[in-house]
């Protein structure tokens, strides 16, 4: 298992643009940031030079519990497609949170208790960031409160269980206990909410608590940092096999898991090591890299964060309500923008369908039962899988396998009985969204 | 990983008791099992002298996939307890069937598959097994009915549609698709159900249907045979460690994974290599070991299986909802119930709620969210080690985590909002179930 993380903004040659003071209008500064991140998680948002972090000692100790994650390579999915490539997968999803979110978490909530911290608020989509984030919490004896998008809430109710299991307090949002809550919920008392408007109540109920922060299990350039963990073990086990990939393909939501299996491949194109092909693969419905724009915007829907330059649907942007939860966010990491913004990566987008789809076939030949979101990698692999067989390419595909999908029955059984929507943003939809981009003066 | 599995019985000093055929009233022959199993299965549910069976190769295959499986040290369980002991656990529920069951789920549908079936039948309780059995069928192609006790198809939603999403054919037991269902059903409508009947339709529907055969996830010998697997995998890792056992412990419902987990150490045992001490755990509400008879008896409620001879509740024993779906069966292994009743093994008994609390403490400090079943033996163990932090002995403890409770939800719940039951049967509901023991003549 690596002891350091690696810090991608250590290799890039273009820095992504600063994150911006909404007050000041003025690129933010690390101070400007603790009073929403603990000290230690501010500075490596900010730090861009340190190429390799030592990660403590606290935290291998926890990572030990599940970690290395394995490296399998899909011989039964191979077969079934008839394809000519070699298709690995990096599963994630083997540790109570079932997915690679607890990477971060435990970094996140190690760093809160060393500055003595009591107590951490975050937000939730899916569930998983909030389940990893619960467990951390627990470990490290934190209190912990958990906004979850409405619409999982509702559609997930023992993933609120299993959180509610390791202590978690879990609310639904929009809810009525904050300002920005109470105000989404005047302007739409139906909303399903998204990971934006959560955000928001959780940084408002973060800083007006006493000895309380907020964490974010995405888009943020320290969770990429820490889930680096995933790129860097993958590269070793590939390494050992005498393997290289030709693609790497992961899920992007926020970019979480995507930037932390893609670095040490994107340091090898920066560096000019090698040149695999790297794939993002997000929703159709909710589409940041291939139909948003490269701005600057809030990371939230209430607009009390920073300003960050991301692709971005517009944080009014609100995604319908597709059950890959985790992926349902406006934004993007701004790393990963700036990297596909200057050509270092590719994107698509698919159709929910297609990607329930590829989950079904996936767990009948591999027994494991994808999480929604990560079968939207799967969906990109098999289809670059099934171009080799046209083709007869030998290509070497890796993939995340992020994590498994036991709390997404609801969506399966939607998807088995045939009742699966496709909905995919129209141009007025997404019009709407960027009508609620923030003028920022040109820098 | 293991090539081979070990055959308990062929280093047991007395054997079990034969099967009996309730027709003739006589040990059952092989070829008296071939309506019901296939060939191969019906050959190692009678053969007591095969020491090791090669794994075939198709198995090992799909093995690989999940195993070997982790064996853990929990050192942070330790650290939360303050013991001297050393708790070790051989963690089952890496796989989407999430338990042990895929164990011999795969080897089932591999010797059916090899013989030219084309469907199975099966029960399931808490739905492990299903899952498992759903998994296998799907990975081999062939076609599987599952009957789910009715009060876990009603309890775990999701499970049915995990089922289903590997193409099994789930209904909720008492059915009316079988005579002995429609029976079951008339006598009292509103049965929750139990692993006993499941089985009675299960097996009427695998006899009255072409090309299909009955398989079962637990109680028989072959399953036993398949299990060693856990065990065998136990020893050898902990064999690198330089540590042997001082306790063994495995939750115990109809044996599976008992018997699995500790066969190379009652191997050990019964060739005098080593005297671990080995601990059944069962629940309260359904003692079979602690509280049963040891005698002949059906294994399912429809009367329709061979008699077998074991620790049993009476087959119109109807356990309560008791939320350890795969623990509630009035029978036990034959193996096994022969080696406790010839002191080769202890068994304790405990009540729901205190597993629920180890379950949760476990769940806190080692991160992984057990089965109900599982937390059976979590209790056991952790009584152990605050044993040894009484009397201060450093014993090492090997406890079988058989599987995750991510579809266990309504029961974490239940515990959590303070309105889980502790029913223990009276000595009036135990001897109903004695009532219905079969008359066989003394041998």
């Amino acid at each position: 298992m690596p002891k350091q993380w690696y810090n991608l903004r250590a290799d890039m040659k273009e820095q992504p643009d600063p994150m911006i003071n909404p007050a000041t209008m003025q690129p933010a500064t690390e101070e400007d940031l603790y009073p929403v991140f603990c000290k230690k998680l501010a500075h490596q948002e900010m730090d861009a030079e340190t190429r390799y972090v030592d990660i403590p000692e606290e935290i291998q100790e926890m990572y030990k519990i599940y970690r290395p994650s394995p490296l399998c390579r899909a011989y039964n999915l191979e077969k079934a497609l008839g394809t000519p490539a070699k298709i690995y997968y990096k599963f994630e999803g083997n540790n109570t949170s079932g997915s690679h979110k607890l990477n971060s978490a435990i970094a996140q909530a190690y760093y809160a208790k060393d500055q003595g911290l009591t107590c951490l608020t975050t937000e939730t989509g899916a569930g998983q960031w909030g389940t990893a984030l619960s467990e951390a919490c627990s470990y490290f004896g934190l209190g912990l409160t958990v906004f979850m998008v409405k619409v999982s809430y509702e559609q997930k109710p023992f993933r609120k269980a299993v959180m509610q299991t390791f202590d978690a307090n879990v609310i639904a949002s929009p809810s009525n206990t904050t300002n920005v809550g109470r105000q989404i919920l005047a302007n739409d008392p139906h909303t399903g909410g998204s990971l934006g408007c959560a955000i928001s109540e959780a940084v408002e109920k973060a800083v007006s608590t006493e000895n309380c922060r907020y964490v974010l299990g995405s888009v943020l350039n320290q969770v990429l940092l820490h889930q680096s963990i995933i790129g860097l073990e993958a590269k070793k086990a590939m390494d050992i096999l005498g393997e290289y990939p030709d693609v790497v393909i992961g899920c992007a939501g926020g970019g979480s898991n995507l930037g932390g299996l893609i670095a040490p491949y994107m340091q090898d194109k920066l560096t000019g090591k090698a040149d695999p092909r790297i794939v993002a693969v997000e929703p159709a419905s909710c589409p940041s890299f291939t139909r948003g724009k490269y701005a600057y915007d809030f990371c939230d829907t209430g607009k009390i964060t920073p300003l960050a330059k991301m692709y971005t649907l517009g944080s009014g942007f609100i995604p319908s309500a597709n059950h890959a939860g985790g992926l349902r966010y406006h934004g993007m990491s701004p790393i990963l923008s700036k990297l596909y913004h200057d050509g270092y990566m590719d994107a698509v987008s698919v159709e929910q369908t297609k990607v329930f789809e590829a989950a079904t076939f996936f767990a009948k030949h591999e027994t494991i039962l994808p999480a929604p979101e990560s079968a939207h990698a799967i969906r990109a692999a098999m289809d670059e899988a099934l171009r080799c067989k046209e083709t007869g390419e030998e290509k070497t595909i890796l993939f995340g396998l992020t994590g498994t999908g036991y709390f997404d029955m609801t969506a399966y059984t939607a998807f088995l009985e045939g009742k699966m929507s496709d909905y995919v943003p129209t141009d007025e939809d997404l019009q709407r969204g960027f009508d609620s981009l923030p003028q920022v003066p040109e820098r």
